[in-house]
């Protein structure tokens, strides 16, 4: 990119956030902010867009990702934006960006992978882009369709609603902990392992959330949430800044995989659970009466863990009345650059 | 991609079509062999989707490209491949992959020349997603609706049908050809020069001729085609493969740009236009009546250049008998690997 005429600012000097700001003037603005872009089709019915880039060594290792589980959960990521948007899969569009030494076996065991998560969702890959590239690059363009009414947007929160999350927290950063390092908590019986590291590398899209969500809640009650792809903590504070509205979560209403027990000290456990990413739940916020509704239907793991509040912070409480709140942040997550 | 399991083939063993077939099988067969996917949304309604991937000095460099054109030519290319199915454009998804020291400047003046384009044809950007790569990446997935009985595909063509052409092919060849050797062909006149680098530069996707097709021909005819971005040759015979028929083209019939007269041998000016690629225009195959009425309605450089036929080999028809008919084959034109 050698260029004379540019100038010296580089991406690192303003960061992902940044670079950001500066495109999003090229973009309409109400496609901003959610995890898909919106686009109304034919009267009452809406295509939701969303994209993931993922680049080797940066998204995936072959250290802790098999070619298939690269595979799953490139679309597992890409189906998991469509539910959180509320909409219902139509298809993906792969791109593709290989060097020429690619074992071919590697390609074709992760297109297995993609292919045995989007088949459990009826969803078929609708073609793609194959080119050279010096570094293996997957670029996934997922498509859904909504009913114009039931979009779920993070920006809908309102006051008092409940914040329901849809199942436990910190088992996919716990099964990458395992996975890099396979001989640390030795007290972990092998099947909570085992089903640690699933959660890592095969995690769910909540695609089953929204019939349920729809059969309660009624289209004039706006629904707000985000999936938790990035944390939680980042999904309550990314709901919070787009809704204008502060959050109050309780610790211990956090559902966490019961193998923490035996193995993180409370505080760790809940760092996994709220900053460790990649659990691909959603976090709906809706009035209280639908909130306990839907979570009850869920059962397992689903609960509400706290309320919108007025204001714009996010702050934890914690049982213990010692232990003060504690305000959260968006620049704990992580960032791209 | 160390990793013993796998096992020793490469990409470059086998190939881009070779990796293509081997993929297909995890495509629905109905979704393969065009420019682009075709979903029915709603009846009578179908969502087109087209993706590319682009990767700095694979498909673009610093030195024939400047950002703006970067970002216009790679906007173009898929609303082309829109044009090519006969779908209107909705919108498009970038995924941009950037190493960290990318100059800010470069990426913004990238995004206006992509907008400068998109604008043309009112295609807003949709969102998309920004990741660090170790090599600046650019992925668009493009997004047009068509009425479903109003799909231009490869595999309509039939024999008797004329093949019309929307304007000269070879100008982007021979722009592009300037740029890398400026110092060549002083007698051209310095508006041709700037008229084919122009045409290297910002290639105009032929979404105008849509509305003009659709007007002459009935939607009981089926009207073949695509985009001549591979090469001219690559489309007649991509649309041949698919049809399962041959076709006979006139040399003399190919609309090349005026200024070739004074620059190029016959056969260098025909091998431009036939192999040079990225004109963008349509090859549209048509009963022989319309097609007459749609290159007069075009007028310009439009034309009909030759007709489709049994048989299953493309033949070029030179006006001097001395010649012999060439058979075009598909290994001449441009393969990823």
């Amino acid at each position: 990119m050698a260029n004379n005429e540019l100038s010296s600012l580089r991406v690192k000097d303003i960061g992902e956030q940044g670079l950001l700001a500066k495109l999003q003037r090229f973009c309409p603005q109400e496609m901003i902010g959610d995890d898909a872009a919106v686009l109304v089709t034919t009267p009452g019915k809406s295509l939701v867009v969303t994209t993931d880039v993922l680049v080797d060594n940066v998204h995936f290792s072959n250290l802790t990702t098999s070619p298939e589980d690269a595979g799953w959960r490139a679309a597992a990521a890409n189906l998991s934006d469509l539910a959180a948007m509320g909409a219902t899969p139509l298809g993906i569009a792969v791109g593709l960006g290989l060097p020429e030494d690619t074992s071919v076996d590697w390609v074709e065991r992760m297109y297995q992978g993609m292919t045995q998560c989007l088949q459990r969702y009826n969803t078929p890959i609708v073609g793609g882009d194959i080119v050279r590239s010096p570094v293996v690059t997957l670029s996934i363009t997922a498509f859904g369709q909504a009913d114009g009414d039931r979009i779920i947007r993070r920006s809908a929160a309102q006051v008092g609603y409940a914040i329901a999350i849809t199942g436990i927290h910190g088992a996919s950063r716990a099964g990458l902990e395992l996975l890099l390092n396979p001989q640390i908590c030795q007290n972990l019986k092998e099947a909570e392992k085992a089903a640690l590291i699933a959660s890592h590398q095969r995690p769910k899209p909540r695609l089953d959330v929204l019939p349920i969500l729809w059969e309660i809640c009624p289209s004039i009650i706006p629904v707000a949430g985000m999936d938790s792809s990035d944390g939680l903590a980042d999904a309550v504070l990314q709901i919070c800044r787009a809704s204008n509205l502060g959050a109050i979560l309780e610790a211990k209403q956090i559902p966490l995989p019961a193998a923490f027990n035996n193995w993180l000290t409370p505080e760790q456990a809940l760092n996994y659970a709220l900053y460790g990413g990649e659990d691909f739940e959603l976090v709906l916020c809706l009035p209280q009466y639908q909130a306990s509704a839907l979570v009850q239907q869920l059962g397992e793991n689903a609960a509400i863990i706290g309320t919108i509040t007025s204001g714009t912070s996010v702050l934890l409480h914690h049982e213990n009345a010692e232990i003060p709140d504690q305000v959260l942040t968006l620049s704990q997550g992580f960032q791209h650059f």
